[in-house]
């Protein structure tokens, strides 16, 4: 199934107990489709300025990431973040953020990504979000990501949002705020309640967990690693993960359902490994099928 | 094998979002043995004063649990405790606290249990753990509780301690505090290097992680419930349905190891389900077998 992902590219600024990355590359899409390609064939759509230090060709060379939806704006400035990490590493501290193309129109998808069957909205505005979504045909599963500040600022786009996708996928901490529940399967039965009919709850290093509307529940483990040099892109890996192996299975079914999750629970781990894409970078496709094998090891009773 | 245990008998005060609790039973050793004794007979090792409030034949009426080590020391008072709960009930806030008959002398292990080949010493000053420890005449499985506050004041005991015994349960911020360690792996592995052949990290709401020397390594969830009225008590009801479960296979390998901790998962399920240990005490056999089996359902894949 054709895989289509709309978020950021961003130039990150990264400081963790263990070293420091200035303007490497970094943003939603980009950890996404690091992922999600390991898995399946991507289509990406995203916005860059003029002054954007990467060359994204490269960045993706061989991994079979489609970069015919990437503009790269006139007069534009690239989006720019950068945080820094403490103690156990579980929330990033933002130091400064310049949204620059962010801030401006969306991409615009291509005629000829128009026909894509999953869709991945990675966060942004859920106005934004709609917006991209009304330019696909006919997508088959679209699951969309969403953070507290677009829960607490624009919960009206949002709703409407969680009524046209299919898969909402979120932290904890985001679960209990859009719900008002404290209690994590009772949030995670009030966002099926929205609309999606499968909904995941990330847990950073605790894993994560899925709930469906047919009833079913899982709940996974983080990937039990020592070395964890940079979180920054965890979550997107892991969504990128996900639907990567749900497109490349092209079923949502239970088994292609917990399975994905262990995908992308796979993916963040090499990512969160070294800074940037560096960890993700430079796994290959067994290494991918052995720590599938180890986490079912290591959880397996 | 006989399963001795060694811990509080409290008068407990507690507050959650869901209602109050005033001088129910609560304590170490009776949280231990209310789990425990669904799996095997317990010997109960504790002392109150004769102003308790509880008549423990009658808590323990019916479950195996042996009596004969309870010390009803005349002139002193019984261990109190109150505590509350916010949010999502992850931390207790201690309100207040009476020590009274714990800051006296331990009681003393009787001769018709001094035989004990499975033996758990739940919190309390490691140089009291070791005393009690020392009554016992060939313990086979020792494991053993301890908290942050005896890890930052009595570290030379807690060493000996750790020396002299086969499996420390703790949770994880105490794992990191008593390694220096940020990382959990990392933290599991320096313990092991400490004296134990096995430790369990406990993670609250998020489960648990088992290593051993042989290298074994286990992650398991917490049992996904949305009825938590009361955490009073989880650390020691899951410590006493793996001691349990342990004492009745007579096994220390891998197996029993990772199926104890399903056992304690479930015993913590049921018992954070209401206040002091109502949740606990109406539990059958086929109930915990049924968890079991579905917290196998929603784990594997």
């Amino acid at each position: 199934m054709s895989l289509l992902v709309t978020g950021s590219i961003g130039v990150d600024t990264v400081k963790t107990p263990f070293g420091f990355s200035q303007d490497c590359i970094g943003g939603s899409a980009v950890h996404f489709s690091m992922a999600a390609s390991l898995f399946s064939p991507v289509r990406f759509v995203g916005v860059v300025g003029t002054d954007c230090p990467f060359d994204l060709e490269e960045v993706f060379a061989g991994r079979g990431v489609d970069l015919r939806g990437l503009e790269i704006r006139e007069g534009s400035r690239t989006f720019k973040w950068s945080g820094s990490y403490e103690g156990d590493m579980n929330e990033a501290s933002t130091d400064g953020v310049e949204l620059n193309v962010l801030a401006e129109d969306p991409p615009t998808v291509p005629e000829e990504f128009r026909d894509s069957e999953y869709v991945f909205l990675a966060n942004t505005a859920p106005g934004l979000q709609i917006e991209l979504l009304e330019q696909l045909r006919s997508p088959e599963f679209v699951a969309a990501d969403t953070m507290n500040h677009w829960i607490i600022t624009a919960s009206d786009d949002l709703k409407l949002l969680l009524d046209r996708i299919d898969m909402l996928v979120l932290n904890e901490g985001e679960a209990k705020l859009l719900t008002g529940q404290r209690n994590l399967m009772t949030a995670a039965k009030t966002i099926l309640d929205m609309g999606p009919r499968v909904v995941i709850i990330k847990k950073r290093e605790y894993g994560s967990m899925m709930c469906n509307k047919e009833g079913d529940c899982f709940v996974l483990p983080a990937f039990p690693t020592s070395v964890v040099i940079d979180p920054t892109g965890a979550g997107d890996s892991f969504a990128g993960g996900v639907m990567g192996h749900l497109a490349r299975t092209g079923k949502i079914d239970t088994v292609s359902l917990r399975e994905a999750m262990v995908f992308g629970t796979v993916a963040a781990s090499f990512a969160i490994g070294d800074f940037s894409i560096h960890g993700i970078k430079a796994v290959e496709a067994n290494d991918i099928e052995s720590r599938f094998d180890m986490l079912r090891k290591v959880t397996q009773f």
